[in-house]
């Protein structure tokens, strides 16, 4: 037993690193390769995914779980393992019996259509012409399903799908929880938009590029975000990446007439990356060392960038700061003036540039288009229509062409369907953990009114992000917050906040 | 026939993929990694290592080529293959040969003897202290024995040394050129000692870094150095390297109080990455796509630093658009005082450090011992004395202590024995290759006073950059300089040189 344990180690301490390679690979292609690089690194990209595959599916994986005992019964193995290896073995196989479950041609042919359905999405877009993308979505609906079917579900294909990034995640609890959402959100938002409208014409300034890293710098800092373990770069789109235990890169871009942008997406990617920092020592070289789920991942980084990030008491501290760095830019604005902007609601048709109340309606949307394309109550042709509609049911406005519309988002033609409602999760798993937060560290808001981020990182160090993927999201929830998923905590801090912002 | 010949070339693209993966890895490391990376990358670049030995050391290679009659005796193979593809084999049984020669124990021996080794060496170079580096070089002495025994070799333990690093190089090839060198340098050496010194106090200006990156990457482009297919970035050790066919990257560090480093360094890796960029691209994803030998590489990176990038005719055309640059700092210096100070003679004990006279006597001093050492005739423990006095012989000075003498490189630390005079062996093959660049192009000099370069870099693509490894260096030497490697076009070149700018 402690023999196939060790190999099993040493198995996934391998793939653990291969993993790392291809993700030094990635961060490079989007960060420095040059233009032309490209052709040569998707060489090396297929053939590093050849020899991960061949080890993530080899066979004496399912071997070694066999002798721990590890089953769908049984996922966590043999009783006389200890607890973190339990833990490990309960990853090991469900990862194993994904990839098996999906066939090396599946595998290659979803590969090949994303491929090409990525480069036609991007045209499709830049001309705006859903019809061209319309074929390659059909096949990439088509492949899913084909994928839900392998992976096996048990009350909808959707399930199967949305399981691959928010473990035992269902349709019916994403249902039940857009729900909570949707109710608590859309009369917000119609109240909003009722009221005195925000001044936000301070975010349009011109602040220089450079200035604007150096400050993302000085909030990193205050973040405690390492720098002896991570870096900070620019990319079209931005990301976070680990290429190591103590190799964590983020990335962000920017906009000189949007300053925006770059400061709470560098916050924002922070949260991920103090989340992949802060993994337990005695879980690194193995795949505990990720994050427990998209959805919880997210919770990290919307936390940070719209509960901290966007408060009041954070920039109580930091204005000052802002101030003396981009005093000609910020004359005249006062404090509560900048708050207000940079909490601006709008119902707008760009999910990547809507604010944290619209946001999740965005999510919605795409999910119930989803779940009824996999459903086969929606075809693809009908799907610009059917966004039209639900645009003007969630946000009260509907795009004027596609490109604003259901061509926005890159996911579908990577293939990743099932994807999106992990954003919204987030949110939603983020005001749980932090009530909890509030619980255990009363005086929260007059350390963060003094800049002091310490104790909040400390906190989620050791309920979140140490534990990493030893648990699943579900046993997370409940342990971190005492309560199964639900929408209300974030909806109550959403009615407070904007209540006072907008007196309301 | 064919369908072995198809299959060899999956296994070569396959490894020529990851090694191109073990290269972004490596640049990486030396460019962004943060600081704390270095654990993790290290466990990867071990992972990769193994693969990449498995894929070279495949049996399967090894019946391909027995199918296609290639041995010992007829490297090429087959006769009914076309000539591309025999020089295909030809490299492939190389390389099978040499890897499966040495045993899996034996190289992971040397990793990790040399791993030690080189910490070592930086504390004793550090400490200016022999002592604790000898009995490391002792194993790694005894160590390369043992390669050179595996590898097999005529006359020579040395000779099966040298072969890894020049194919078919042998001690007494070397010995024969080194003999030429010698006789040829010493005296031009002490003549300019006799002579009136050149000023070269301009060197040692203040010149903002940001301006020199900026000026340099102004001579990439005259150059033609495609910034579509490459990079330049900052490192502590220059290198150049290729992540791809159509992505190569060269490094460089900047001195503020010496600009000469960044200067002509970038020049001489611009040199090595023209070559990794001008490889035919029907030999791009093979073998064939790398450079015919380290002395050929390092041929092409000293003709452009130094023919081309120290001479009067390159000076007549970028010292004015250097001047415009920094008008301050060349203020009252002329050309002629510049193309001076850029040549300087001086006898150094720093190798790195050393002139384009003197640099050769650098190398001739560590053949020298190498050459004694692996033939017995030399102990570790008197390699501190044999320096002394090889450094007294051919440049007249001696180190007053290990770190500026026997401990200022890391090549030996690193395994590296019998890489040295390939360095030495570039600026030989250098100025034969000039040679008949001068006789085809007769106004090469003319064009280089115009800034004009195109001429040359299409006449080096045509006649050693697109041949990358389809020759072997002494096939190359003979088809281009219609002569075997000789020193004699050198030493005219340096003769004529500096007996016009010392008035010999």
């Amino acid at each position: 037993m402690q023999k196939a344990l060790e190999q099993l180690k040493e198995f996934d301490a391998e793939i653990k690193a291969l993993e790392e390679v291809q993700a030094v690979l990635e961060w490079d292609q989007q960060v420095y390769m040059p233009e032309r690089g490209v052709h040569g690194r998707s060489e090396q990209t297929a053939e590093l995914a050849t020899i991960v595959h061949q080890k993530n599916t080899n066979p004496a994986i399912g071997d070694l779980l066999d002798k721990l005992d590890a089953s769908d019964e049984n996922p966590l193995g043999s009783a006389d393992l200890d607890d973190d290896d339990r833990r490990l073995v309960r990853a090991v196989y469900r990862d194993f019996r994904q990839a098996t479950r999906l066939p090396a041609d599946l595998v290659s042919k979803i590969a090949r259509v994303t491929s090409v359905a990525q480069s036609v999405w991007a045209e499709a877009r830049r001309k705006s012409q859903f019809k061209l993308f319309q074929p390659h979505l059909e096949e990439i609906v088509g492949l899913s399903l084909e994928v839900a079917d392998r992976l096996g579900y048990e009350e909808h294909p959707y399930d199967a799908l949305v399981d691959q990034y928010e473990p035992e995640m269902t349709t019916a609890d994403i249902a039940r929880v857009f729900r909570e959402l949707r109710e608590g959100l859309v009369p917000l938002v119609r109240d909003i938009a009722a009221a005195r409208q925000v001044d936000n014409s301070v975010l349009l300034k011109a602040f220089p590029v450079d200035k604007q890293e150096a400050f993302s710098r000085t909030i990193l800092e205050a973040l405690q975000f390492d720098m002896s373990r991570g870096r900070l770069d620019r990319s079209v789109h931005p990301f976070t990446t680990s290429l190591g235990p103590d190799d964590v890169r983020l990335t962000t871009r920017y906009d000189e007439r949007f300053f925006p942008t770059a400061l709470f997406g560098t916050i924002h990617e922070a949260g991920h990356g103090l989340y992949e920092l802060g993994f337990s020592r005695r879980f690194h070289g193995t795949r505990l060392a990720s994050g427990a789920s998209l959805g919880i991942h997210e919770s990290m980084s919307r936390f940070w960038e719209n509960v901290v990030g966007r408060s009041r008491a954070f920039w109580h501290h930091f204005y000052p700061v802002m101030k003396t760095e981009f005093p000609d830019q910020l004359s005249g604005v006062d404090l509560e003036s900048f708050y207000r902007a940079v909490n601006r609601v709008e119902p707008s048709l760009i999910r990547v540039e809507a604010d944290e109340v619209t946001y999740s309606l965005h999510i919605i949307l795409r999910f119930e288009l989803e779940r009824m394309l996999v459903g086969r109550e929606l075809k693809v042709g009908d799907l610009p229509g059917a966004w039209r509609e639900q645009s003007r049911d969630l946000l009260g406005i509907v795009p004027d062409n596609d490109a604003n519309g259901v061509l926005q988002d890159i996911h579908w033609s990577g293939g990743a369907i099932g994807y999106f409602p992990t954003y919204a999760l987030g949110n939603v798993y983020g005001l749980q953990f932090a009530s909890r937060l509030r619980e255990d560290i009363p005086e929260m808001e007059n350390l963060v009114r003094q800049g002091d981020l310490v104790p909040i990182k400390a906190w989620l160090d050791e309920h979140i992000h140490a534990v990493g993927r030893s648990r699943t999201p579900r046993e997370l929830c409940e342990e971190v917050a005492g309560e199964s998923m639900s929408a209300r905590p974030f909806i109550d801090y959403l009615k407070q906040k904007y209540t006072d912002i907008y007196d309301l």
